[in-house]
C-alpha cells in the first residue's frame, strides 16, 4: 500500500504534487536543519481518494495518521490529550497555491482537561483564550456556524466587566454552550475525533464553491486534490519574549537587497493580517532582540541561497525561541522583480537565462506604463468594464470630440473611433469607446501609440446633445474627470493615483542579454517616421509592417485619397493619385532615412476604401465642392461602394486588380524614395508586401504588373535593393504557400486576418458573443490577443512546413496584433519563423519572449 | 529524323495530337476502304518547329512535302503542274476542333497553263471559275488582300453582261490586276511555290488574334499546333451529276435513328455553308440518286457503327462518283443526346456506361427547363447581362413588387430580393435583380425553387415611383415583356420563343441506370413539405439540408421570429419562440411524413439574426404596435442588431451560446414531431445539424445543453431514431475535424461559407470583382459555382482524411450549392464522402454526375 502520511523529515521540495507546496517547504526547511515546528502531511491522493470513494476516511488511513501522531510525540516529547498536550495547527496546503481558498484550524488537542493542565503550567487566561479560539475556529470551519455568533458572545461578554483570569473562562463556557445549543450535541473531547473531523473538513473544502471557480478561472486541475499539514503550535502570544512576523528577503517593491518585513511582540500571525495592533519594521528586533534577528537574517539568506529566489518568510518566536512556519517565493513588483533578477545575476546567485525566464512579459508593459496604485484600487469601485483595448493607464477630462481635445490632460470617449479622432487620439492621455472590438480602430491605433484605451465598453451611452455620458447607471458630463485601466478594461470616476517606475538600467540590462540570446528577430510595426524612431529606441531590428493606408489618414492627405476613391474614370483616379504619390515617397524618404540598412516591410493599400469616406454631412459638402459633382451624384458613388462584408470584399489587392494604377503609384513612390536617399548614401533594404493574396495567379499578376511599371520608369532600378512579397492572411494562401513561394520573395503572417477567417469571425462584431464564450469556457482567451494554435496556428505550420521544405531559407514572418504576445512569440520561435513584429510599444515584450522561447527550447 | 508529313494511309484516329482531328479520320476513313479523295498531312510538330524556329519551312520539311506530292500524283494518276493537272484542297487541323479559327484555300495547282488544259477538258467557264476563286483564296488567306475587292471587281463585271464561256476568263484577269497592283508582283504560277506559301499562312494562323483568344477562352494549349490537311479537290459543281452534302447518321434534334442531312446539286461545300441557294432534304436523293444514296447509308452506318456514335458527315459527288470528306461526331440537341444514348444501349452499340458519360450534366437543366429557341435567339440582341443566378428560361411581364405578382406571367424585377418577396417569387415565372451575386438571396431562393433568375445586372435601375425600369439606355414599363435567360444571364425585350422538350422516357432511364452505377448518395436541400415532394419525384435519397430559417419567411412566421429577435428579455424572447414553435413542429410531421425513413438532416437557425428584420417603415410601425415598444425604443433596439460583417458576426450556433433557448425549442419541435409520426408506424431518421462550430468545445456545449433538455422533456426520446452532427463551413473546424468527430455524429460541409471564409471573399460582395478576376484569367470560374480544389478542397481533404483514418466509417456529406455541381460532386465521389446534397431541381444532374465520377474512377 502506497504511503499516504508523511513526516515533514521524509519529505523534500520537489514532492509538491504530492505533498502541497506549504508541506514540500516545510520538508525541505526540516532537511536544511532550520528551527520548524515539526509535523506530519497527509498527502493530496489521500485527498483524492476521499473525494472519490464516498468521502469517508478508511480505517488505513486513519491508522496511518495515528502512526504518525504517535511518531509526532515521541519527536517533541508531548502527547496527544496528554498531560503534556501536544497541541497542533491543521492547515491544508494545494500543490499550487490557492490563497483563501482553504482554512486553518489552530490549538487542536485542547479539550476541557488538557485546557486546565494548561491552566497550571502557564495560565488561565491564555489557556481558555486558544481553547476559545479552537472552539470558534472549529465551529465554523468543520460545523458551519457562522463566526459572527461567536462575536457577539464575545462582545456581551466584555460588557459584563469580568476580569481578565476569568473572562476566557466564561468566554469558553458560553461558546461550548453555543455549540450544544446549535448542534445538540458536545464540544468533542476526544483529540483524535477533533483531528479526523478537521481533516474531513479540509478535504471537503477542495470541492466548495469558492474553490471551484478559482481552479476554473486559473485552469488548476480539477484532479490535483490538496494535502493537510499538521503541525506542532508554537505561540507568539505567550508573553512578551514572544511575538510573529512575515519578512522578505529583499525588498520587494524597491528590489534593494535588504531584509523587509515587520513583526509584532506576544501576537499570533493572524493578528498581523488583522491589522488592530500596528506592527513594527523587521529592523526594531535588531535592537529589542539582536540574537533572534541575526538568527533570521541568517536563516533568511540561507533560504534565498537555497531556493535561488527572494523568500517570503513566516515567523515566530515562542519564549525567546526562533521558529519558522513557512517560506516561499515572494511576490514583488514589476520594478523589484527586474532589479532582482539583475542583482542576483551579478552576486552570480543565477544565470542570465534564469534572470530572463523570471521575468513576467506583462510586467515590462506595466513598468513602461505604470499602474493605478493598490490603495487607490481598494477604494473605488469600478463604473462599468470594456475591452482592454491597449495597456496602460490613463486620468483625464472627458472630452466628447476630437477637436475638442486640447491638452494631454483628457480622455477621448467616442462610441467609436474614426481616422477623423486620429488628431485628438494623439494628444488625449487615453481613449474610451462604447462600440469595436480588442482589434477596432481605436484599440489598433491606441496600441501603435502605445496609449491607453478602453474599448466597447456595453454600458457606455454617448449624448453629443447634452454633452453628456452614462456608464451604467451613472451620468457624467463632459469635463469631468475619469480614469480608465488598459490592463483590466476598469473605468472609474475622478482620478485615481498613479504608481510610476521611471525607466531603470535593469530594464535595459535585460533587453540587452534577451537579444543576445534569442533567434527571433524582432520587428516593428510603424507607419510614420515617428513610430519608427520609437521602435529603434526598443531596439527594433527593422519595420514588419507599414501600413501605408496611415499615410493618409493625415488631415491635408484624406482629400486627395477621398477624392480618388469616389473618382468615376481611370483618369479622375489617376489625377488623385498624381496628389498623394509626393506624401507617400516623402514620408518612405524621412522612413529610409531613420532605419538606414534595416528591412522596410511596405504593406501596400489594403482596407475596404469606404473606410477612408467621409461620413458627416459637411465632410460630405466637401468633397462634393471639391471633386464638382452634384450631392445626389456623390451620394450614388457612395452607396455603389457600400458593402455587406467589407472585411472579405474589395480590399487589398483585389484592388489592384480592378486599380492597378493605386499600386503602381505606391511602388513607384517607394522606388523613387530609395533612389532619392541612394544619394545620401543609405541603401534601404525594402520589402513590398501585396496584401490579401488568395491564389497564385493573383499574385502573379500584381506582381508582373509592378515590375513591369518599374522597369520602364526607372533604368537604373537594379541598384535598388527590394523584394516583392506577400501577406499571408487568408487560410487559402496557407495551403497554397509552397506554391506562392516560387514566385514571392517573402511571406508575413497577418495573423488577424488569418483569425478572422479561420474562425469566420468578425473582429469588430466578436464583441456581441465573446464575453460569453469566456464565461463558458468555450474560450479561455480572444484568438485575437494570442494566436488560436489549434487553428490558426496549425495552418501556419502547413505554410511554413511545405514551404521551408522546398525552400528551408524562405523568409517567414508575423506582423498581426498577436505578434507581440508572449505565447504567439514562443509558438512563432518553435515554428522557426525569421522575425515577429508588434508595435513599437510592445517591442521590449517581445524581445524578451523571444529569449525565454529560445531558453525554453 | 522524326517524320514530318503522312499520306492518309498512314494514319489512324488515334493520332490526333499528331495530325489533328480532321487529318485522322481522313486517315481512319481511308484504311476502312471509304472513298476518300486521297492527300497528305503535315504534322503539328512540324507546325510547332515551324513557329519556334524563325518561321520558315525548313529544306528537310520541304523535301518532306515534295516526296508526298509525289506520292500522291502517284495514288491519284495526276500531275501537280501537269497536263493532267492536279488540284488540293489546303485546310487546317488542329487536334481540338477551333471552328472558325483557321481558313481552307480550294483548288491550289492551278496556273495559267494548267486552267488551259482543264478549259479545254471540261469547259472554260468551270476551269476559269476555280481559277477566279483559288486567287481570291490565296490572296486573302496568303497576302490579306480583302475579300471585299473582289467582291466589288466581280460586281461590276457582271454588270458588263459578257456571256457565260467569257465571264469567269474576264474575271480571272481583273483578279490577276488586282493582285499584281496591290502587291508589285505576278500571281504565283509555280504549284509548289503555291502550296508552300499556304501551308506559312496557316501555320501562322495558329497564332492569329481570334484563335489565342479561342484557345484561351477554351483553355486549349498554346503548344498544341495545327495540323495541315492536303487533298484532292473533287468537284461537286463540275456538272448536274454532281453535287454537295451534309448529314447526320441520326436526327441530332430528336435522336431518330434516321439519317438527317441536305444536298445541293451541281455545288460546292462553301455553297450549303452560303444559303443563296435552299439545299434538299437528303432523303429526296433516293429518288433522284438511288445508287448514290444507298451506298452513302451504307458508309454511315458503317461510320457508326466503327466510332459508336452519331457521326456528322460531310461528302461530295463529283460526275456520279460519291466522296466522303469528313466525319466526325455530331452535335446534337440535349434532348437527342439522351435519346440517342438510351437508343444505342439497346442496340448493343454502347454500355450503359458509355451512356451516362455521354450525357453532358448540363444538358439535363436544359432537358428540364427548355430554352430559347435558336431563331428568336439570333434575332434579338440581349438588353443587358446579368449572373445566371438560376438555371432556365423565363417569359413574363415586368412586376415591381412582389405582392403585385398575380400570376406566372410575370417577372419579378427587384434591386434585390428578400424574404418579404417570397410569396411573389413563387409565382413569377423568372427573378430579375440588379444587386447580388449568385449566392444572394434571389438566386438561392430561385435555385432552391427550380425558378429561372438573372441576378445583379449592373445596368439594370428601377424606379418604383414611375414604375419604370432602365436596363442600359432602354426604358421599360411595369406590365411590359421580357425574355431572361438563366444560362448565360442575357435581358431580352419582349417575349422569346421556348423551345421544351417534354420529359421523356429515356431520361429516366438513364436516371435509373446512374442510380445503380453511382456510389455517392444524392440527398435535395429542401426546406418545405412541397421541397421534399418534388426532390423525391426526382429520386432524391434524402434531405441532406432542411434550413430551418426558411420555415420562419412565410408572412404569417415572419412576426413571432421578428419580435423573438428584437425581446430584450429572456422571457418575451421565450414567449415568442413558444408562438413558433407549432409552425415548425408541424412542417417537421409533414415532412417526416413524406421522408419516412429516409434521412432528414435539420439544420438549427443559422443566418445572422438581422435577416429576419423589417426594412419598411410600415413594418417597423407593424413590428413597435406588435410589442408594445416605441419606434424609438424599437430602432435603437435594431441598431444594436446591426453588425459590420455579418457574414463573421452573431451567427449560427453562436446565437446558441448566447440564447440557447432558440435552439432547444428547434429540437423540441423535432422530437415532439417525431413523436407525433411514430404514431403512424412511421420512425424518421433524424439528423440535427449544429452550423458554424469552430471549436470542439463549442459544439459540446452545444450539444450537452440540447441533449440534457430532450432528456428532461421526453421520457421515451430513446425510441426516436436522432443524430446530433455539425455542419462543417469553416477553415478551423476542417483542421479539428478529427477531435470533433469524437462527439459529433457527422459532418456535412458547407461549402458556400467554407468558400467565403477560405478565399476571403464575402459572396454578396464579390460581384465587384470576380468579373475582373475571370477576365484576366486569374480565376476560370467563381468558387461558389464549383467548389475550389486547391484551397477549400484541400481543406475538406484534410478533414475526411483525418476523421476517417480513425474512424473509417464515419458520416459525410456536403450540402453546399456547389454540391449539384458536377465537378465538385466527381471530387466528393473521389473523396469518398457519403452523399452530396443540392436543390430538387439539381438532383437528376447530380445523380448522372455520381455514376459519371464512378465511371471515371
Amino acid at each position: 500500500m502506497k504511503q499516504k502520511v508523511y513526516l515533514f523529515s521524509e519529505g523534500n521540495k520537489n514532492m509538491k504534487n504530492l505533498l502541497g507546496g506549504k508541506g514540500a517547504n516545510l520538508a525541505e526547511m526540516t532537511n536544511l536543519g532550520l528551527p520548524i515546528p515539526q509535523g506530519f502531511i497527509i498527502t493530496t491522493e489521500a485527498c483524492n481518494d476521499f473525494l472519490h470513494k464516498n468521502l469517508i476516511l478508511t480505517e488505513d488511513l486513519k491508522l496511518e495518521i495515528k502512526n504518525n501522531i504517535f511518531k509526532l510525540e515521541k519527536i517533541t516529547g508531548k502527547i496527544f490529550g496528554g498531560t503534556n498536550p501536544l497541541l497542533v495547527s491543521v492547515r491544508s496546503g494545494a500543490p499550487i497555491s490557492m490563497p483563501g481558498m482553504m482554512d486553518t484550524i489552530l490549538n487542536l488537542g485542547l479539550n476541557d482537561d488538557t485546557v486546565e493542565i494548561l491552566s497550571i503550567k502557564i495560565n488561565s487566561s491564555f489557556a481558555f483564550s486558544i481553547y476559545s479560539r479552537f472552539i470558534e475556529m472549529f465551529s465554523d470551519i468543520v460545523k458551519n456556524i457562522p463566526r459572527e455568533k461567536f462575536a457577539c458572545i464575545e462582545e456581551e461578554l466584555k460588557k459584563k466587566n469580568i476580569d481578565k483570569d476569568n473572562f476566557y473562562r466564561e468566554l469558553t463556557k458560553e461558546y461550548k454552550n453555543l455549540y450544544k445549543i446549535t448542534l445538540n450535541e458536545d464540544f468533542p473531547q476526544d483529540p483524535e475525533d477533533q483531528l479526523f473531523q478537521c481533516i474531513i473538513a479540509i478535504f471537503n473544502s477542495w470541492n466548495n464553491n469558492r474553490a471551484k471557480i478559482y481552479r476554473k478561472l486559473n485552469d488548476i486541475d480539477e484532479n490535483m486534490g490538496t494535502a493537510v499539514n499538521i503541525q506542532e503550535m508554537v505561540f507568539g502570544n505567550l508573553n512578551n519574549n514572544s511575538g510573529t512576523g512575515v519578512a522578505f528577503t529583499r525588498n520587494p517593491a524597491t528590489g534593494e537587497n535588504d531584509i523587509f518585513g515587520e513583526y509584532l511582540i506576544n501576537a499570533q500571525g493572524e493578528d498581523i493580517v488583522a491589522g488592530i495592533r500596528t506592527p513594527l519594521p523587521i529592523s526594531h528586533m535588531k535592537e529589542t532582540m539582536p540574537s533572534i534577528y541575526e538568527e533570521f537574517l541568517a536563516y533568511g539568506k540561507q533560504l534565498e541561497n537555497h531556493y535561488k529566489e527572494m523568500q517570503d518568510i513566516e515567523f515566530t518566536i515562542e519564549n525567546g525561541k526562533l521558529f519558522i512556519l513557512q517560506t516561499r517565493n515572494g511576490k514583488r513588483s514589476p520594478y523589484a522583480g527586474i532589479k532582482m533578477a539583475v542583482a542576483m545575476v551579478k552576486e552570480n546567485l543565477i544565470s542570465k537565462e534564469e534572470a530572463i525566464m523570471r521575468i513576467n512579459p506583462k510586467d515590462i508593459t506595466i513598468l513602461l506604463h505604470g499602474s493605478f496604485s493598490q490603495e487607490s484600487l481598494n477604494k473605488e469601485m469600478p463604473l462599468g468594464k470594456g475591452l482592454a483595448g491597449s495597456a496602460g493607464i490613463a486620468v483625464g477630462k472627458i472630452v466628447l470630440r476630437s477637436e475638442d481635445v486640447v491638452d494631454p490632460d483628457s480622455i477621448l470617449v467616442r462610441t467609436e473611433t474614426s481616422p477623423e479622432d486620429l488628431s485628438g487620439m494623439s494628444i488625449a492621455n487615453g481613449i474610451l469607446t462604447a462600440k469595436g472590438g480588442l482589434t477596432s480602430h481605436g484599440a489598433v491605433v491606441a496600441r501603435s501609440m502605445g496609449k491607453c484605451c478602453v474599448a466597447g465598453c456595453p454600458t457606455l451611452t454617448i449624448n453629443l446633445e447634452t454633452n453628456k455620458i452614462k456608464i451604467g447607471n451613472m451620468s457624467l458630463k463632459e469635463g469631468e474627470y475619469i480614469s480608465i485601466d488598459g490592463y483590466s478594461g476598469n473605468i472609474y470616476k475622478g482620478k485615481l493615483k498613479i504608481d510610476l517606475s521611471d525607466e531603470i538600467e535593469e530594464f535595459y540590462e535585460i533587453l540587452n542579454w534577451s537579444k543576445s540570446i534569442k533567434k527571433l528577430s524582432v520587428r516593428m510595426n510603424a507607419d510614420t517616421p515617428e513610430d519608427c524612431q520609437r521602435g529603434l529606441r526598443y531596439f527594433a531590428e527593422g519595420v514588419g509592417l507599414c501600413r501605408t493606408e496611415h499615410m493618409f489618414f493625415k488631415t491635408n492627405r484624406i482629400w486627395p485619397m477621398r477624392e480618388m476613391i469616389v473618382s468615376d474614370t481611370l483618369e479622375e483616379r489617376k489625377s488623385s493619385l498624381e496628389k498623394l504619390k509626393p506624401y507617400q515617397k516623402n514620408d518612405f524618404i524621412e522612413i529610409f532615412k531613420i532605419l538606414k540598412e534595416k528591412p522596410v516591410n511596405i504593406r501596400l493599400l489594403d482596407p475596404p476604401l469606404h473606410e477612408f469616406l467621409p461620413t458627416t454631412p459637411e465632410e460630405l459638402q466637401k468633397l462634393s465642392k471639391l471633386m464638382k459633382i452634384s450631392m445626389a451624384e456623390l451620394k450614388y458613388r457612395l452607396q455603389k461602394l457600400e458593402e455587406h462584408n467589407p472585411m472579405l470584399g474589395h480590399r487589398g489587392c483585389r484592388l489592384a486588380v480592378t486599380y492597378p494604377e493605386i499600386y503602381l503609384m505606391q511602388c513607384e513612390a517607394i522606388i523613387e524614395a530609395a533612389l532619392e536617399v541612394k544619394k545620401l548614401n543609405i541603401n534601404p533594404n525594402i520589402e513590398i508586401m501585396i496584401p490579401l493574396v488568395a491564389t497564385f495567379k493573383e499574385f502573379q499578376f500584381i506582381k508582373n504588373k509592378i515590375e513591369e511599371n518599374l522597369m520602364n520608369l526607372y533604368p537604373n532600378i537594379k541598384d535598388i535593393n527590394y523584394k516583392i512579397g506577400t501577406m499571408i492572411e487568408l487560410p487559402r494562401t496557407c495551403l497554397i504557400a509552397n506554391k506562392l513561394s516560387k514566385e514571392a520573395d517573402f511571406f508575413s503572417f497577418g495573423t488577424n486576418d488569418l483569425t478572422q477567417t479561420t474562425f469566420g469571425i468578425s473582429r469588430d462584431d466578436s464583441g456581441k458573443f465573446i464575453e460569453e464564450y469566456k464565461e463558458h469556457h468555450i474560450l479561455e482567451k480572444s484568438p485575437f490577443e494570442s494566436v488560436d494554435i489549434e487553428g490558426v496556428g496549425e495552418l501556419m505550420k502547413i505554410a511554413v512546413d511545405s514551404t521551408r521544405k522546398e525552400n528551408p531559407n524562405f523568409k517567414i514572418g508575423i506582423c498581426g496584433e498577436q505578434g507581440g504576445d508572449p505565447k504567439t512569440i514562443e509558438y512563432c520561435h518553435n515554428l522557426n519563423l525569421n522575425y515577429v513584429s508588434c508595435s513599437g510599444f510592445r517591442i521590449p515584450i517581445a524581445i524578451l519572449a523571444a529569449a525565454q522561447s529560445n531558453i525554453k527550447k
